[in-house]
């Protein structure tokens, strides 16, 4: 999906919203079987229960790596029941260099049809360039993150006087452009939406940490919204397990109505 | 595997090396099929030609989920080739937070029988600690890396004087300790290897860079080794795809001789 397509889909749903598919078959409720087929099953009710509101769906892959070939099966079998009005985003940090970035690349854009791919940028640019050869496909790089260890290194100052995150967007940047490249940008404090809008104006943001994480949808739209709209806000847990009865998908449905709202 | 075995390994075989399972179905010699069996049967050759020379094995992850289900149906199969006396590595990079760095680690530790996975470091200490509650289990975490992108941000000089690698290393050892941590180190310049010694001195090192890369061996080892040994120097294409004839094990066996002495 390019750009165009993107702000008009949030512009047509009226919504920035991504939904992250973190399904652990440990929490799914008890009418699904706790296997892959279950996963699957689960995946595909959120996503008839929310895809008029939902402007992207994320699965966490981590979480079908982990089941190991039958979490693949899931992962390919849940990619056949998001429409093609949503963009697609494998949330799976990879990052290497040369032939390994390129086979990550070929993983997601060729043999998983996603949209995008989440990068980690701690390599440089070879993590980044094997997935800018693709069109109307997206790198989203980690910029800054809202849990405790991005103090490690993201809030490190440089000599220059920059922080870490600052420097990895205005490099990161650099690499594609506006119509390939996103960011990861955490949402617990406004403040760090306003620097990061001053260092990358027009580029989209994807946004976690709104819902179980803390930060309000307000204020992320407030400091975060461009003209493109933007943002693609993620919401996980707070609407997949909204409900543990037989009542999860309209118990989703209504939560993610909550946040669909610009 | 733990820190006394890896030493007594390395001692008995009178090697630091490590092989890296960058299988390419594109790569390997024409006597196996193209697919996944293909792919287990020359790794499996490989493995027999050489585990009495190597310490270590190192699939690169990238390879196998980048043919998808068939590709981890490979990497299941490759793993019973590797003898329980060869310490294994997940090459990775795996890097995220809370629940989800648990499913990484799930997937490595439990689903895969890894001794060792790879980490990015961008995200802190939260995307290593889960790995670390495993008994005999290891993180390998980026430190300083041999590519052109390094010089992005591993190389940026911090404010106080520190380059964010330096940085990394010092922080990320206070995670864990020596019998559970290790970092990879890029081998094409020593002068690096003589820094990073002076940081941390007993941690074991994953050398990529020799072969293919550059960097020798001889010199790896004058700057790198410590009293454990404290290396593992990794080959893989110069090791894999020294011949595409019918003698590529016999060829594969002697690529890894020559950088198996200490």
């Amino acid at each position: 999906m390019n750009r165009k397509e993107l702000k008009r889909q949030i512009e047509k749903k009226d919504s920035y919203l991504c939904i992250g598919l973190d399904t652990d078959i440990n929490r799914i409720p008890n009418v699904f079987e706790k296997n892959w087929r279950g996963m699957v099953d689960f995946n595909k009710e959120i996503i008839q229960a929310t895809s008029d509101l939902a402007v992207a769906y994320k699965p966490n892959i981590a979480f079908y790596e982990s089941m190991g070939i039958d979490g693949w099966k899931a992962l390919d079998k849940t990619l056949e029941f998001i429409p093609d009005h949503c963009f697609t985003i494998a949330d799976a940090k990879r990052g290497d260099i040369g032939n390994t970035s390129r086979m990550y690349a070929k993983t997601f854009f060729e043999t998983f049809d996603f949209d995008s791919v989440t990068i980690a940028p701690y390599m440089g640019s070879d993590s980044v360039e094997p997935f800018l050869t693709y069109n109307n496909k997206w790198v989203i790089i980690l910029g800054l993150t809202s849990n405790k260890g991005a103090k490690d290194f993201q809030f490190q100052k440089l000599e220059n006087g920059s922080q870490v995150y600052e420097a990895v967007l205005r490099r990161c940047a650099e690499y594609g452009s506006i119509d390939n490249t996103m960011f990861v940008i955490g949402a617990t404090k406004s403040e760090f939406l306003t620097d990061v809008r001053q260092i990358i104006p027009d580029h989209f943001l994807l946004v976690p940490g709104v819902g179980a994480q803390g930060g309000t949808l307000e204020s992320v739209i407030e400091h975060g919204a461009n003209n493109d709209g933007g943002l693609l806000i993620n919401s996980s847990r707070g609407i997949l397990y909204a409900s543990d009865g037989k009542d999860f998908a309209e118990a989703a449905r209504e939560k993610a109505m909550a946040l669909s709202k610009r």
